[in-house]
C-alpha cells in the first residue's frame, strides 16, 4: 500500500474565514504573531504501486473532486512513510 | 516570515464519513483502487524566525485549538519554502 497525499489550500487572494476565525482564536489565547490559512489535506492510500500513471490519475481526480480550482490550490505528492 | 504546517488527521480507529464519501465518490466516478481519508492543513505563518521555544507554542496551540486530540492527531514541522 502506498500512500499519496493531496493538500488543498484557499488561493491568497480568496478569503479564507476559517482560517481567519482560528486566527482571532489565537490571538485572544494569547498566541501573538501567527497568521492561518486553513485547507484540507486528504490521504489517498493506493491499491498496489504508484506508477506515473497512477499519479495522473489522482492528480486528475484531486483536480475533479477533491479542489474547487476556482478558489483552491491543490499539490499531489507521494508520501514517503 | 517563516511557515509552519500543522497537519490534523482523524485517528485510525475512528470513523471518517467524509473520507468514506470522498471514497465513494471516487469510486462512482471510476477511480478504482483508492481509499482516502480526510483531515485538516493548517498553514501558519509566523512573525520574525521559528526558534524551537515558537515551535512549541505553536505546538501547544494545536494542541489546544487545532486539533481535538480525542479524535484527531496532529503533526507540526516547519515549511520549507
Amino acid at each position: 500500500m502506498a500512500r499519496v497525499v493531496v493538500d488543498v489550500m484557499p488561493k491568497p487572494e480568496i478569503l479564507d474565514p476559517q482560517g481567519k476565525a482560528v486566527t482571532g482564536a489565537l490571538g485572544r489565547l494569547g498566541y501573538e504573531g501567527l497568521t492561518v490559512r486553513q485547507g484540507k489535506r486528504f490521504e489517498v492510500e493506493v491499491a498496489g504501486e504508484v506508477t506515473d500513471e497512477r499519479l495522473v490519475e489522482i492528480r486528475d481526480a484531486a483536480e475533479k473532486l477533491l479542489a474547487n480550482t476556482v478558489i483552491e490550490t491543490f499539490d499531489v505528492r507521494i508520501d514517503e512513510v
